[in-house]
């Protein structure tokens, strides 16, 4: 097959696309088997059984219902691997299957797989999730999506397979700087004797890792990932990596409020897209019934979409 | 399915191997595609074109040739997990099929998936590689490996669920503290306002987490990747983290000498897993022709036990 066009910096492109969209949010895509309809698990399972193939099918249906509720919405949507991988190599196919149909949809997909490993191992997981592999010599892309997160625990070794694909074609990735779980401070908060967070350690990193990969926008294809539960913490950071967007889990079912990601943007607006998972994709168990699940997740986006425009 | 019956306690497990055996080592299962002999890549192409598939059965077919050659000399395999993953869905079935045939050669299998995540989310990568999926209210194994490896970044969240899958199931984890690549420094050796550095703090808090999975041979379900190219810090981590079992990548081709992980050992000539990969693996391309590659590898692995044997 032959090689890819380059495609457009990162970064330009997502702030493009929410502009377009009019609204900074991620949907997260995080299928809980036991909260999806009724009417479609009943269908795969008369069909292939209790299995993992019903399973993944089970999950492609309902992310397609969510993706074609919310597509015209919201710039991003954000599959997290390990909700797909449970379900062995059939829950893989799905998470395959799920971002494509994102893609085609017109939906910048970012892999939340939080990659971390060193050299060829690095080069694998870039391959796997951003660019293409090698097989017998032919270049094939796998997952291809947008954008992955990456863990910073490793250093640089473990970020630069990663900036190649940045660089060769046009992705991004976002690194853990401070996560939004109540024991993040159990290292991410211990304070090196620079007097510096070990978060805003990870901060000067991220800002040095990504300096070659700001686009026109002014913003790195090297983004960071702050937890909406630390606005404070958000608030210093967005200082510390001025280049850098913000991908911001924990709003809605992990406590984070609107008021709370304010800080995560700059003043121009941007600088920040809010993920939203369970509160959106699974709002039918809220706000609906089982059968109206798509307009349900609709309605939940329209929601967000107006309390971050109170605060942004 | 019935639940199954409880497994002996994971470090207990692992010496009681490791003795049987009388090598500590830990063969890494990370094939890549282009070091794998031609014959049984082109019996695999001719069935199958250029295609995952093909890859998949190839990465399976090499992989259970390395198992048969070393399952007698070896107490456990390390298969990681990217070098699979990059061939889309059919690389994480052979990642699957890899598991399992190791486990029926009798071999421990430590998943090496660097999982980190929180909540539900860490639940998930939980299940995926050490417990049971819940399908549609039935729960089934999926890679079912005996331990997988774990980054800290994220805290206690990011390691509970895990936790529980040792206690429960007799499961390990290896929690990584000081990795064997260059950068590690980049974070990991950063000094804190109490003069510890990164690494200790982490040490620390994985005595701290594995505590309560102490098992009869006074070693903890909870062990430590430390790379065995950082000699003098494996003295001190082996001080830091007295219950800890430690798994030591680093040794052969990223330049880790059987003199160097000698300080990963305590006195008592346990305490250590010394893992090798691509010196065991593809020997064949040094020391053989492709024909031989499994012959090659055994050979590798007994000149690798000969020199761990004089420093233990």
């Amino acid at each position: 097959m032959p090689a890819m066009p380059p495609r457009a910096h990162f970064a330009d492109r997502l702030i493009a696309a929410i502009q377009k969209k009019g609204a900074p949010i991620c949907v997260g895509l995080d299928p809980r088997l036991n909260q999806i309809p009724e009417f479609i698990k009943s269908e795969k399972i008369a069909k292939k059984g209790k299995s993992f193939e019903a399973a993944a099918e089970a999950i492609v249906e309902f992310n397609k219902g969510i993706i074609d509720a919310v597509h015209d919405l919201v710039p991003a949507v954000k599959p997290q691997f390990a909700f797909y991988e449970q379900y062995g190599f059939a829950g893989v196919r799905a998470f395959e299957e799920t971002c494509k149909y994102a893609k085609e949809k017109g939906l910048i997909v970012i892999a939340d797989a939080k990659c971390n490993d060193i050299g060829s191992t690095a080069e694998a997981y870039a391959s796997a999730f951003l660019g293409e592999a090698d097989v017998f010599g032919e270049k094939v892309a796998v997952v291809d999506a947008d954008a992955v997160t990456v863990n910073p625990y490793l250093g640089h070794d473990g970020v630069k397979p990663f900036l190649e694909q940045c660089r060769e074609r046009g992705k991004g990735i976002f690194v853990l700087v401070k996560t939004s779980n109540p024991s993040s401070s159990d290292l991410q908060d211990r304070v090196t004797e620079d007097k510096l967070r070990n978060y805003e350690v990870v901060a000067h990193l991220l800002e040095s890792w990504g300096a070659d990969e700001v686009g026109e926008s002014g913003y790195s294809s090297v983004g960071a990932v702050v937890g909406a539960t630390y606005p404070a913490e958000a608030k210093r950071l967005r200082t510390l990596m001025p280049h850098a967007y913000f991908l911001v889990p924990g709003y809605g079912a992990q406590g984070g409020k609107a008021a709370d990601v304010k800080a995560c943007f700059n003043a121009d607006g941007l600088g920040a897209l809010i993920n939203s998972g369970r509160d959106i994709i699974f709002a039918w168990q809220r706000d609906g019934s089982e059968r109206n699940f798509e307009e349900a997740a609709r309605a939940a986006v329209l929601k967000m979409k107006d309390e971050l425009a109170k605060v942004i």
